[in-house]
């Protein structure tokens, strides 16, 4: 694989981050994540319709950290608001805050039930607020205009996007008269890093946060690069011994075939790409794509994996030729079809999410020798050459652990911060980016051994594991415990002069 | 006193919070301040002398909170070390760290002795650094270009500055190989509150901070608007009461003569104005600049308080006229010339420092009904419209409470960070938007009765009141023991494995 090729695979993994498959288009296609939502239906009380939510805009600030003139220029930031539960103005009863990542608000609002299903037990006002540039939330008037070129783009990050929450917030106690109201914001992937982000920049504006399936840690030398694709490849050695072994073999058969003359085309014929392959890698990348996001999303009752294996393993039954088989895995996955769009998995060149990757959020993540993938190590000279390319200036792989910390996170943590719960399902490749130790009484980790990417905070169901029910037990019972200490040092605090 | 000239007063004493008095010109005016230094000559050991100081320049980024192109644009920030103590690289010696403010550094470097007074102790790396857009750490080139209008002076603000910070103490850990030794920030007046702050922000790269004379609390409604002029009060009273009588009575006199015809004229011919008077309120502003500072610089061993009531009460034993007195402690404090410039305290309009509260350090400071000054609420919508018609932009008088909370800061953090030291003199005017009670175990109060501004983080000298030995000795033993804590904790880190 070359290095850019490598890139592109690099750049494709990232996009992975979100808590839903990012584009629309995929989600009827991943087979678990949206049927997980459905099957919610039984439990009335806890499903939102749209008939409960209410949108609203928030005339936000383009930019916080500079004045000039042209740093005041706003845009509608959208929020929506589910007041069903509330325990109403003036009675502390906490707002639970959901900080959308880089989707569109609506796609939460299906999927994230950790709110709705638990606002009745807190008496909480649901807050769900849309990340900048993302949705119907995109400055300069139009998309077209936002992602135009870094000029535009320039004010699309986190540190902008936490102010642009802070804000709303401090708006919102103040319209619903919720000034003694603890905040409790809640996120995964993406979303999960600026929760727990927040808690340690704003902790004067959020008493504690749920950050879900957040690969913290995943940047600069802090977790190991191979992070990813080691849990990806244990998780298809888990679920299939000889699944795994086919696919991991299957790397040397392509490139076998590739060599030969019109190998591309016996390729092509193989998987029936809707066009002819160009390059070996452009096939490689395709299945990567599927083995990665069926292990992120190795949701219940489904299981992704099982289905890709299933495909395999039922084709090697009847069958020898180890890419007919892998084939046989790809039409489980993606369903029977007349072709298959090697591009399906790739994002355009100027997204808002390559441009978050290729300025701020650098992740290094490579193919280690162990892997069932191919052996590609992460290059960030290349990725530097790519983004400079793409968007014309440079990553600064270094600015999130300036900004946010991360290394020796227990030493910096353990006497500083409180109130952080960093939830991870250990099947998610993603959580070799995670915290899973402990880092103070109040700092914890709630890991889930079968579970996966940002699994808890989707909408519970009836069918859910006994873990995922008793996961997040643990997760309630622990915010419980920060409101109700919250509210005994706010009468004792009331009782005092105003500090 | 008109609503624009009460402006014109606020935005002078805003101009004050410096740990010195900031232009360069007045403070051999001072009386006390440069006494102080100079009294400490005979601490040879910890005195610095420029030799022992090394003057570096670090290629600092413009903008840390957007990647456009032009974000990308670098200064050079300046920054001093004096390695004289430190016990090398790879001994986890702590490095305490100044953070410049308003001023040159050059100043600084002059009149903080704390860091060099204890470095032996601590055998610590000291490291001063310069505040974006003062001093010889100017973007664009000049200063001239720097100032030029709100273009270009939009990337000077607080989170800017501590992001300079951040890069810089990284760059040197990294330099210097003290990847694990503690870093102490050290600030006073706004540069405290930059030091409190950040240690919150950045709890990853400071493991404690001595936040002098931070008036923190002095923003949006939090501390009252009073306080300043309320200490200022009581500091007179205290020194003199028939001083205090005195100018309590005379801004009613400086109205009476005005009010009659050639009133102007008779009042400069009596305050000596190098210029005649054109408003009433020329005057009133410099009294006024005269008493405020001669309060919040109260130190020892002169107490320009004291040299000011001695001018009036000597005059008063002479004289019945209530302004000859007053002129009389005109002369007391900033000796006998042939004229006085009434706008000797006054700034440039396009000063950094009136941008920087024109744009985010909104201090809401006014006169009260019981002060020894004309009741002069503070007034906000006037003070916009000032900065409005200075610069082309509104002031954001909600942003620190934003970014930084204030509120209800005791129920916020009694549970949140940790290794801050409030430290105040509660004769010092600012004292008022200081945090004056504990916190927490870690975040705590350290108050002199009779200190002022920033009088802790003097250079000690034999002659120092008592009162003052023991509050820097306390300031000392908290810092001794944020830092043998985490040596312990560092031990038992490196035990495990790394998180």
């Amino acid at each position: 694989m070359s290095s850019i090729q490598l890139l592109l695979s690099v750049f494709f993994l990232i996009i992975f981050s979100s808590c839903l498959p990012t584009t629309q288009y995929k989600i009827p296609r991943l087979g678990a994540f949206p049927k997980n939502i459905h099957r919610a239906e039984p439990q009335t009380s806890s499903k939102s319709s749209s008939r409960d939510l209410v949108t609203f805009y928030y005339t936000q600030t383009l930019d916080h950290f500079n004045y000039k003139p042209e740093s005041y220029t706003t845009f509608r930031q959208r929020y929506v608001i589910d007041f069903r539960s509330w325990g109403g103005a003036n009675t502390s009863a906490p707002l639970f805050v959901f900080f959308g990542a880089e989707e569109d608000l609506d796609d939460d609002l299906d999927a994230i039930g950790f709110l709705s299903d638990n606002a009745p037990r807190f008496k909480a006002l649901l807050i769900y607020i849309e990340h900048r540039y993302y949705g119907k939330s995109i400055p300069f008037g139009s998309r077209k205009e936002a992602l135009k070129n870094a000029e535009t783009l320039g004010y699309l990050n986190s540190a902008q996007a936490m102010a642009d929450y802070a804000a709303v917030i401090m708006h919102l106690k103040k319209k619903y008269s919720a000034k003694n109201s603890p905040v409790i914001v809640i996120g995964g992937s993406y979303g999960g890093m600026l929760t727990s982000w927040f808690r340690l920049k704003y902790p004067h504006i959020a008493l504690g946060a749920l950050a879900s399936s957040a690969p913290i840690l995943y940047f600069d030398d802090i977790a190991p690069q191979e992070g990813y694709y080691s849990i990806v490849t244990k998780d298809f050695k888990e679920t299939s011994e000889s699944c795994y072994n086919t696919i991991r073999e299957s790397w040397g058969e392509i490139e076998k075939i590739a060599s030969k003359p019109n190998g591309l085309s016996i390729l092509s014929k193989k998987f029936k790409t809707c066009y002819p392959l160009n390059r070996t890698f452009e096939l490689e990348d395709f299945l990567d794509s599927i083995y990665a996001e069926a292990a992120q999303y190795d949701y219940p009752p489904e299981f992704p994996v099982s289905i890709v294996c299933g495909g395999i393993n039922k084709a090697s039954a009847a069958r020898t030729d180890i890419l007919d088989r892998i084939f046989s895995g790809v039409v489980a996955y993606l369903g029977n079809r007349s072709c298959y769009d090697m591009n399906e998995f790739n994002y355009p060149d100027t997204d808002e999410w390559r441009w978050q990757t290729c300025s701020e959020l650098v992740m290094p993540i490579g193919h280690e020798n162990n892997s069932m993938f191919p052996p590609a190590p992460f290059n960030l000279k290349n990725y530097i050459k790519d983004c400079k390319s793409l968007f014309g200036v440079l990553p600064q792989p270094r600015w999130i652990t300036t900004y946010y910390g991360g290394h020796d996170l227990k030493l910096i943590l353990q006497r500083f911060g409180s109130n952080i719960i960093f939830s991870n399902g250990l099947r998610d490749p993603y959580s070799s980016g995670g915290v899973l130790n402990n880092i103070s009484d109040s700092i914890v980790a709630v890991s889930a051994v079968n579970g996966s990417h940002c699994l808890d905070i989707q909408r519970a169901s009836p069918g859910d594991p006994h873990w995922l029910v008793i996961q997040r037990k643990i997760e309630l019972k622990i915010i419980e415990g920060w409101i109700s200490k919250y509210y005994t040092d706010l009468l004792e605090f009331k009782d005092q002069t105003p500090f």
